[in-house]
């Protein structure tokens, strides 16, 4: 994958954040906490990513982070585009737009900053059939530009996805928990080349891969 | 695109169509049809196909077909995969997975088999949020995925996808109605090689593209 760094673009765009705009002073729903949909391997993946988040020490030096995930990241671009009202306010991010625990994408991030590179744990619900009985291409490659583009935005500020070459290797059964390497490749100028690979929860597997 | 083609490794496995297993002897539901979500733009382009469809003479002759769509097009596949029964009773295509008209994905395919190609009519709901204000690039991908899988499968038979290399040139707004131009390249062997352009409604704009 590469993507686009657009901070330089960007700088005559407002963005307000959910939170400063979110009403009643109540939190917004993250969406990568455990719930009871979870199946143990994948409540086994996170424990581990998330206890070497807790270790002690030094906050600013801490290897490994749990992104949270809202389904409203940014609610409003000033400039550039013309959405209605409606739309504005309705749209959902792609990635967490239906509500029931376990039916679509089950992900969580755990981003490792110094070493340029995250792990996405990922439990594909059965609203996402392609093929029958397995998770549609097209989900598979919504999650790997969603990795990959959490990573480059980690990295740099907003990006913009320029290409995606995925290959398939091995079909993903729908209920499957599935893991998400994703890794910075290198920095041309504006430019982000990120590599993605999707195997099984104990890496014996290569299910898909993405080549920047 | 690359997709594998599956006629003979499906050999062996047995599949009921959801139209034999369909209770009470109800149609289901064709999700490809007209709704009042649809913008005139999208009515329009849906209007000059279906024209073509419905041109007079020889059924086996017309160049034009429009093709249905339904939310499970095949219900179990035995062998292979173990699916628990939840998971195989609730499955669901993932572009077909929101019943909301106008929410998610609206589209319509128009297939010409002399030709070897075929276009889709894509009206992109708010529920597919990526960067703010615009369709996420995975849905685009699945988009890209979706038709290019029908097309080669409609040549074909059962296929899978092997690699999907798409270059993203400019984003698609929420809200928008686009083409997918979808054409088979060429066949080696048991591989099928498809491209597809996503344009504006007037092809003036070329959104996306998907090289083989």
């Amino acid at each position: 994958m590469t993507a686009w760094n657009l901070r330089s673009s960007l700088r005559n765009i407002r963005t307000l954040s959910l939170m400063s705009l979110w009403p009643f002073n109540v939190k917004p729903r993250d969406f990568s906490l455990p719930n009871a949909s979870w199946r143990p391997e994948m409540s086994k993946v996170y424990e581990y990513y998330n206890a070497l988040c807790e270790i002690e020490g030094d906050e600013k030096r801490r290897l490994w982070r749990k992104l949270p995930s809202y389904n409203r990241v940014l609610k409003y671009t000033t400039g550039g585009v013309y959405l209605s009202k409606i739309i504005q306010s309705k749209a959902r991010l792609f990635t967490r737009n239906i509500k029931e625990p376990g039916a679509a994408f089950e992900y969580v991030v755990f981003m490792n900053k110094q070493e340029k590179r995250c792990v996405c744990v990922f439990q594909a619900g059965h609203l996402l059939e392609g093929p029958p009985g397995h998770v549609h291409g097209g989900a598979v490659a919504t999650m790997i530009d969603s990795v990959m583009g959490t990573l480059a935005g980690y990295m740099s500020g907003p990006v913009m996805t320029a290409n995606l070459n995925i290959n398939y290797r091995s079909p993903i059964p729908l209920g499957s928990v599935v893991l998400l390497h994703s890794a910075l490749d290198r920095v041309e100028g504006r430019k982000f080349f990120v590599t993605c690979r999707v195997t099984s929860t104990d890496e014996s597997k290569l299910h898909t891969e993405a080549t920047d």
